[in-house]
């Protein structure tokens, strides 16, 4: 592109795309992912009553990509586990982030200008692991652009998107979330990523691989510093996705029931809009059917305990700075 | 076979086995699934909030099988995917079904005579699934029967094996109900197919391929078309399967405590069944346990959730009609 | 091995090692797991409600550990279903032990001596398990000693490590009880196993297979019988387990607030533990959220019902004898 030839980012990009992820860039992604495993609510407790979940447990959120896209290509799961490398260098900072004597490791790495780094190579080695999943999926399936996209997705998430079996492990089991209802802001960089860089690789995005890899590298990287330094949570994409939802998902709508329009609607028509509400009696007596395990409205329920995750991501950890 | 041959219906059978599933047959399949996924309590409601946890779950009413027997061949699951014509023609009837203005889609779709019509036409694409799965059994498991039988079932039936984890993408989560404890009915038809083709396939059966296809065809046509238009959800094998089941599996049991025959029983043996009201009093204890969140008894708390499902596959949807 | 050469245990090592499972050994394992599914609460009401459950469950309790290790090689989960005589034999044991007239199978497997021989018998399959899994995962990958321990495990302890997904067939599921969070005995047994013959494999332990073989069985052997005659549920390696405990997993414990020792530890600090509060904040507010469907501690709630298998296992079903 001859745009940044021209700015002279050619040999910047061609830099990043030389580097390698080991050890650095991956240890900060193994401590980011298992400080986020350990603000979760319920796995410190976890951690005392039984480490090997724990661990277990922290293995998936260091390669829950690879587990994941191992398993949608009918590749060995296990897989990860022959790097001994990687895992003793994950498990070693699993021991240290959770249990090293006076909570050193994690205090310090919660710090907010060594977290802020920290969370900023992690956002690195996000493009790699894109890039990896898209790149073997391509070997696999030449031009089926979807199975690129869900691969590079499933690698470059796949923490976040087996989040509720992870969870299992743990002995929570909360089924009114996941990814797939209610995105946070890495699952949805991450499929964006997935869609560029399967596009680039088909040659519908006519863009050199190191120029969009510095492209999105930089986008994620400083997108990410400016939510953990402002602490807001609001997504880049939101203007543009609520244009897309409002043109395409509401042609019909016969939730209107909900939000008070129904009266209008049913005068319009001259008739009560029957089939809506049948449908959310059914709905209302499936909720009583699973008793209370349920919040009445699964969509609603999670957005709170998502909210919790995404917060404590972003948390400025006050609380380990007064201690120390 | 000679009666087949004497009947002119030779031809026929071959015209049939040779007949194409794309796209008319296909179509009417995913039309079916998507509107059968719609008709789901609190799909409705997941379609507006989050339409690609919605996507996802039509694919997998629509590729269910694909992807189940993916898995249980060791097949990459994201194979459906690379059939890009198939997914994209089922994400324009998932999205026309949802997102139709007017809901013009699903109302005329949702017409008895089209529905009898379309039904029909998703019961023949039955038949290609099941021997599909039982000759790709048979291709890589040579006389295995249980194989073929497995594949053949988990290809054509796959939606409703694997519901339990596509309500999981659409946070609803009911352990209470799954296909293997009440199977339905397109799980029991399926069953059979798969047990009769997978026979053939091993020349058990004696009959030829193309003269069982037309049989089997004909058989889950006009079953469900009778199904439909009567609004009845009776088994044709309820009989069968009583008389089987009264046969095989009621020499012991321990369960008349729950009928009321525990008092004959006691007498009879002059000593009080202590074993059976252990088992009873454990059972009890675990559902105290497990708290409010499982109804008393799981077997009971499925039959209403599966007959709501059946119900809405029958529905007459006279809602639609009036409001048009 | 000198020693074991000199005591003359060699030529009985080799003829251990030589020893066919098939079919006694089998039938004894496919005994003793169809008596524990038997004994699980809930699975005799599902046993009559759905004999087909029923079956699936107790063929995951027979092959669950070919089924997990197949998954985690990306090798066909149906393989086991091709070695017909085995399913065959496990169905007409299921089928014996749940519907036999009078219940004779399962009440005489029950009596004590029988069943010591039964379980003797199971625990010498363990080993072969075991062993062929850490064989089969080092033909695939070579020093991985990782891999090895895991399939090995897997192989000799599946039925117990997908017990979440045996219990979803029979329409039950318990998220706060996994066999990570609080392993049972056969599971940490063959754990153990796995990393011996993987040690073994890879040369790290100086000693031949089939003495391991001989020594591994005849612990698991001796160990059960003394478990079961004892009636006691405690594990030999109780003092090693917490003493590994003690010295590795309690650096930190910001738990000292639900032990009361959080007074001392403000005193000391000078400051109140914020993020101590704060985590057992967020964790009561998820148990809010998530409604009475998990008990207040995920880890408390599951002791009682493993504790529950564990008594089924060793009980000396005495109300069998006394009704026969």
């Amino acid at each position: 592109m001859d745009v940044l030839g021209l700015l002279h980012l050619d040999e910047l990009s061609h830099g990043l795309a030389n580097l390698s992820m080991f050890p650095y860039f991956d240890m900060a992604h193994y401590i980011v992912s298992v400080m986020a495993l350990r603000e979760q609510p319920g796995a410190l407790e976890v951690s005392r009553v039984s480490p090997l979940a724990c661990w277990f447990s922290s293995m998936l959120f260091c390669f829950g990509g690879a587990v994941l896209s191992g398993i949608m290509l009918a590749e060995p799961p296990v897989a990860p586990l022959t790097n001994s490398t990687s895992v003793l260098l994950a498990s070693v900072i699993w021991y240290l982030v959770f249990y090293c004597p006076m909570d050193l490791v994690y205090c310090c790495a919660a710090l907010l200008p060594l977290r802020l780094v920290l969370s900023g190579m992690k956002e690195v080695t996000r493009t790699w692991k894109v890039l990896g999943g898209v790149t073997q999926a391509h070997s696999k399936y030449k031009d089926s652009l979807l199975v690129m996209i869900a691969i590079g997705w499933a690698k470059g998430a796949g923490g976040g998107l087996i989040s509720n079996f992870e969870q299992l492990v743990r002995g929570v089991w909360r089924p009114e979330t996941n990814e797939l209802l209610k995105m946070s802001y890495p699952t949805k960089i991450t499929l964006i990523g997935a869609v560029l860089f399967a596009l680039q690789q088909t040659h519908y995005l006519p863009l050199q691989k190191h120029h969009l890899m510095l492209l999105y590298t930089m986008f994620t990287v400083i997108n990410k510093s400016r939510m953990m330094l402002t602490g807001s949570s609001a997504s880049p994409f939101a203007a543009f996705e609520s244009a897309i939802y409002k043109t395409l998902f509401t042609g019909y709508s016969p939730y209107a029931v909900l939000t008070g329009e129904v009266k209008k609607a049913c005068i319009d028509n001259g008739t009560t809009n029957r089939m809506t509400s049948t449908s959310t009696t059914k709905e209302s007596s499936e909720n009583r059917a699973v008793g209370k395990s349920a919040p009445a409205s699964p969509v609603r329920g999670q957005s709170e305990s998502l909210k919790a995750k995404e917060e404590s991501e972003n948390a400025e950890t006050t609380d380990c700075k007064k201690t120390n």
